[in-house]
């Protein structure tokens, strides 16, 4: 039985990157950049318009302009402009090469068809975006690393960038063990309960964008029990399996993953809830053994697996973040083990959900943060400050 | 011209909740609870042994049981104890009706197949979670207007509720003006830029879940931009019209709008960036003219719009959180409109990002927040408290 600080260890040496992937960019939300990006174009892609107005090439001598013609958004043309001539233009439109200022179009005086008067002085270069002012061609717009949200994805199709290197998901197998569970479709059965723990796992998968998920339900039989991880070890990345892992006459599976050959990374932790986890590789796999217990899974799972698959999908920063906040009320500790317990933030204020019991899931409906008590800890007083785990 | 506090209580003003519909539970992730959930079942269903060991009826006068059987999780049985039996028990299994007690494992000696003696004196119902302990048939487990996050998921399954009553999502077109734009898998045309907006909008979208999400195109011309608005307002319930809706002589949205009968709500905010934003209502539909600028447009999204599809999804709390927080450094403020600026809160302290220009997506990738300044702003100290709008 090894400590929580040891238990994090071990994930963090054991984190991997995924391997890298070509994705369209219109494919590409929430993935991260393997790859800096590149753009393919300048942005603006040529002198632009910032304003709807006239593009003027500036006379010294007057403010009289002669209209030469009119350049649109989206407008290709040819405009060779004097001194003293000018063009209608409108914001996004290219601005003739000769033109050197445009001047909004609320300052200037419409005299005719072909004549304007400038009510302003123009200035240099006025309401020009430069060519290339946000970016060049070849230039590094977007670094390695970076998570693609949806401005990202829309500054890499202003840079012309139809497909991006990125972190591939990881493919998960979830697999639920125990003969006291029927599918949610079934009829009631005495003696069983509903089994909850896959849309459970495969939800919070799903809110990490990892949407490869197959569950696989079996009972409490050795050999279909070693079976099954056999292959499921063979064709995911991941394997979580729910239940079957403490030392209950009829729980398979450990011995079934010492059979296979799989690598103990460890195998219980100084904890509560979640004491019985299991954490092993096996040939590039990783393998999770779960407590059945739904809030001592997701425990678990938040605490250990995340990590895990937010490197393989390419963060650097895959732990959950902490602060120290003051705790609103006193609260009395039970046991000696180390203690997640259910917790709201609130007003910059942490209190302890009620229900922690590990077959109870109702509170993290609402709870938005874990109060981590290391082992051994005392008894708390309102406003003591407690180590905080975000969610 | 209206201001931002104006444009925010019309915006609260016109807000609605969608209608609701009838979901499967497996497919309500992300939705929003309209009618409280209520349980089918007990949890647990029955007695439950919360341990591995031996479930006891207990005896006043000896330590020794006489071993009856075995109850596995998920066995029917009809054990009937008489005072000094037991059976062999494990975790989530049924305990016998008349079993008063459960005994971990690590406190009975088995001194052969048919004999066990207790360690300590058994305490009545130890280590047996009661039927109904969490909730009993009939009882409301979730509240209305709950978020359905992959705990509330798997307690809806626990309580063997296979379908939810929610918001039903929006359906949402996008419709994309200007003739400078042209699809990203486009060669580069000269005077063109990728358009880029739809994506930048598409994903949002998908990120607040709304994934029915139609994108249509069109060049400036005012009798395509009259039909596909007036074929969009009957056929969505929000049209988000990115571009066409400032001055210029080309830009033809306000016009169609009109001509279709589209009530204004308001046209044009006292901000930067996104002065020119519009906002109607047409049967039931609401349509939004965004700048076409894609800074401008998401800072018009993430303010105005997403309060609505928030609402409509079913949230009652649907504007950003906003908070005051010093800032990192001086900053001077340029113009009297209000601003919002995109930000970086970091350590408790908050800086203005570079690249604020409206044309300019690139902060926004890195950006967590806006500091607001509301007009007629004086220029900011370092330290000095502001308003920040997490994002």
């Amino acid at each position: 039985m090894i400590s929580v600080k040891e238990a994090l260890q071990l994930v963090e040496q054991n984190a991997i990157y995924g391997e890298t992937i070509s994705v369209s960019t219109a494919e590409a939300l929430g993935c991260i950049l393997a790859v800096p990006a590149v753009a393919i174009i300048n942005m603006p892609p040529f002198p632009q318009s910032a304003m709807d107005g006239y593009a003027v090439r500036i006379s010294e001598t007057s403010g009289n302009y002669v209209l030469k013609g009119e350049v649109k958004a989206g407008d290709e043309h040819s405009y060779d402009l004097k001194k003293g001539e000018a063009v209608r233009i409108f914001t996004g439109a290219s601005v003739p090469d000769t033109a050197d200022a445009v001047i909004m179009q609320e300052k200037v005086t419409r005299k005719n068809d072909s004549e304007i008067t400038l009510e302003e002085n123009p200035k240099l270069n006025q309401n020009i975006r430069p060519l290339g002012e946000q970016f060049s061609v070849g230039q590094e717009i977007i670094g390695k690393g970076t998570l693609l949200n949806p401005a990202a994805l829309s500054y890499l199709v202003s840079a012309g960038i139809t497909s991006v290197k990125v972190y591939r998901k990881p493919k998960v197998a979830i697999v639920i063990t125990g003969n006291e569970l029927i599918d949610i479709n079934s009829p009631y059965q005495q003696g069983k309960i509903y089994e909850s723990n896959s849309i459970l796992l495969r939800s919070e998968l799903n809110q990490l964008r990892i949407d490869e998920v197959t569950i696989i339900r079996i009972g409490d039989d050795y050999q279909t029990t070693e079976d099954t991880l056999r292959e499921a070890l063979n064709a995911y990345d991941f394997v979580l399996v729910s239940g079957g892992i403490s030392v209950g006459d009829y729980d398979f599976v450990g011995k079934a993953l010492t059979t296979i050959g799989t690598e103990e990374i460890f195998y219980k932790i100084k904890q509560k809830p979640g004491k019985p986890l299991y954490f092993g590789k096996h040939e590039g796999t990783f393998v999770f053994g779960l407590p059945g217990n739904p809030a001592s899974s997701l425990t678990c799972f938040y605490m250990y697996v995340t990590p895990l698959l937010k490197r393989f999908i390419g963060s650097s920063n895959i732990h959950l973040e902490r602060k120290q906040l003051p705790i609103a009320h006193a609260y009395t500790v039970k046991g000696i083990r180390a203690q997640f317990l259910k917790a709201l933030v609130r007003d910059d204020k942490v209190s302890v959900m009620d229900q922690q019991s590990s077959a109870m899931i109702a509170s993290f409906i609402q709870a938005n943060s874990y109060i981590f008590l290391p082992e051994y800890s005392e008894n708390l007083t309102e406003n003591e400050s407690v180590e905080v785990i975000l969610l």
